[in-house]
């Protein structure tokens, strides 16, 4: 690792929990704060229907971030790929009718202008951890930026791309780790939750934790969430959804909602046993 | 993942808070009950005067697990090999004078009896997990045995392994995750926290966790440890030394003495976050 | 592994020694036939004066296809980025001049129509293989794309994003296996050159190697370009330079001018062993 | 890496064309020389009528070496273990009655009297290249031992693997590349044929590649054959059966003999384009 100096570096001398950068999704939603953000919803937008049920779940638990995408990366050409203009303007309507910011992903840089519309903060997913011209982009207008790290992207890597973003003009960048690739097919990804520590030794950037992708499987998104919060994570990012198994996508990890507001007081007793409360 | 059935599976239609095998290293230490099991100790047995030093600060904070190598696999020739039968007898000396149990490893078939004399339970390494000899081996005594994950074991190989000491008539097997290989060269290994409620829906086997090897620095031993109990780990293995800076080994990722105490409050918290106990 | 019908298959009953699709980059040059194509050049446009010296040499041995970046895709936003349109224009010039095919990246969907203008072959990149949005958007001219594997991609995943390019109408892909993640520091990449054969029992697309960026190693480009050939590819991608030492990307990796033209009769040698020649 | 000097060192300005150590097996049959030694045979010793098909086959083509496991490590404790001493007898009686040198697998110290006294060449398998007694005692012997690298071994872990040999005494080292753990589950293991002249850069140690367990798959066995001898390797090691669908273990990767022996001519024309012969 060069000694040279980065926008990402945490200043010499200070410790991570008094000198985090807080990034502001929305006028009371601060991400790098004493409180751990909750951030949950569907993998995709699939209809109205599906957006309200979610929407009225997590407003009555007092979740404030809906996660939810229009536009889908998919292995496969033939996979869903996401209701696209159609999913944008769904989240348009939901966002005005309920006190929720709204993260979801942008994919290229011509749908930019377009998902930055609506969205509160910008999603760059694992597999465009990579695509420098829209870090670029990203960089360039002045919403919260999500980054995903890469799936086998190492921690300098991660940081660089972040980099990318700050040095084009956007402080606000979110990290989110989201396992990377393992030799193990027992696991869909390998959550490698002492990340968020050694990033926090480094910068002073937030840093959230999915535990939906990490591991690929509902029964372990809870436990998972709870040693998230207590390794010190700043938010989560939850699969959620009203059926999971008629989801479109990623069925497999997605919560059911009422799990999703069950797991709530755990966390919430894990965070104030660190120091910390969820919001 | 074959369908057959093996001594190491979970009996159907249990669940892996009611079903997890006790295994009794002492009259009153047991691993897979309610109480998260402290194991911590040097990495290397170097001198009397050092397990004296250990010791008192276990006992003196109700930790009733000690673990120290007298025989170590290092990856160097030229690297410090273990007191080895010196060793041995010094943690027997140790253990006449307090109530501690001692954890240590064995290395070969040849050490075994020389070993079981000493040790309460018997630690095979990550390197050795694949050494079926060593596996069949304790498997014909009846002392309790710490398996370690290998560098790169999947999850199926790990109960592989544990299956060679179970089919051989010990039942007395404690899982370790301790990480895996990492591509990132920022990470000595890569700390698989899932792997725990992972293993345990496959397994009545309890899983304990080492947050010092799978991370590799001692900055990380503390939020890791946090987040091992909070996934539900059933017992920590966490090395500590009295002067971390001249430890014969590892010494990058050892904990001094009182900082290992200072973190037992904070782990029974997050322990009682999830309903559990330290001891 | 799906037993759908995809359009990157192999037909049933066909092998790969009699079934390649060829993909034609010039009038002249075809890959997947029955000559081993060579590649080579440098990672970047850096000058006019370099392309001319890379451009004598080549046509000088014969070699009819060349590489340069114009757009360079880099972990660091502080790293020399290309020289993008005024990289593309030097391209240009040196095409109009030698017969020479032009291999080079395209970064972006924004970028494409300028780069096409001037490519006979587009490059996307490792860290661009999962981009799905340009690989529709390439899947949509009718130039050749020779598609390089992910950094961590399953061959399964490859093929897939080949598939976007095919489905999207564009029957031309060329793939090229440049090494994957590695858990070892010495090695840059991981070549695996076993993906050779394995790709062309499951694919009809003719696969090529890059012995540059999987060893990232001077002194291993020689023998893992004869290995390529032997396992069977349908060409190589090579990267050279006039003067390596003062290369602006990837140094370390190059091959001076002399030393790739004297690879090329041993590589003839080891292409005659099996049937092959090299063109 | 250290510059510290280790007995594998090549030394300073010596080159891997004319330094390679030579590792006699038999009278006439050396490791390390300008010839690229095959050896063959089965993954386990079976029965009398196996070996000496295989035996009959391989003196026949005049191949001159020959590998079967007597003693088998296998991941599950239900898989055949191998026929033990019974097959150490079958090897000496086979050794007795063809003039071909035995190569077979030692897995733990109080077997390596036994096996000594059968083999030629003992062999050290992946799983226990870190089991440093094993290794400890193979030094202490004066047969050739044909080490593998382990499953996820770095190469300056398999040099210090070599290393504990060297150091106890015993000279004559053969390291066997055969694939590493890989996150693709389309490959078996992951063959890393570049680390062949990556060690020879390192060591004067002749290196071998296994391109059987390597690829795991009997169509990808003879183009990764002609790969690694074009690569550059010392020795090749295949497994071969007569009548592989009913091989007791690894059946998928073991080539028929018939298949073996035709692809002898294509590798001996591959050698002679680098100026090597097969023996």
């Amino acid at each position: 690792m060069s000694t040279s100096s980065y926008l990402y570096q945490r200043p010499a001398g200070t410790t991570q929990l008094n000198e985090t950068t807080q990034v502001r999704i929305a006028s009371d939603i601060v991400i790098g704060g004493d409180a751990v953000v909750m951030m949950a919803g569907p993998c995709a937008v699939e209809s109205e229907a599906q957006l309200e049920a979610v929407a009225q779940t997590l407003v009555s638990v007092g979740i404030r971030c809906m996660r939810a995408g229009a536009y889908k990366p998919r292995t496969s050409p033939y996979s869903f790929q996401g209701l696209r203009e159609e999913g944008l303007k769904m989240l348009g309507n939901i966002k005005a009718k309920y006190p929720l910011a709204i993260v979801t992903e942008v994919l290229s840089v011509d749908q930019l202008d377009a998902v930055a519309a609506v969205a509160d903060c910008l999603q760059i997913g694992s597999r465009n951890m990579h695509n420098f011209e829209l870090l670029k982009a990203v960089g360039s207008v002045q919403k919260p930026v999500l980054l995903k790290r890469g799936l086998a992207a190492t921690l300098e890597e991660f940081l660089f791309a972040a980099e990318y973003i700050l040095k084009a003009g956007n402080p606000n960048v979110i990290l989110c780790e989201r396992g990377v690739r393992s030799f193990d097919p027992w696991t869909r990804n390998l959550l490698d939750l002492a990340s968020v520590p050694l990033l926090k030794e480094m910068t002073h950037l937030p840093v959230i934790v999915d535990p939906s992708h990490s591991t690929g499987k509902r029964s372990l998104v809870v436990p998972a969430s709870r040693a998230a919060v207590a390794i010190g994570c700043d938010g989560l990012l939850i699969e959620s959804h009203p059926t999971p198994d008629k989801a479109l996508c990623d069925a497999a990890q997605a919560l059911p909602l009422d799990v999703l507001t069950s797991l709530l007081p755990s966390l919430n007793t894990v965070a104030s046993a660190i120091g910390r409360s969820m919001s």
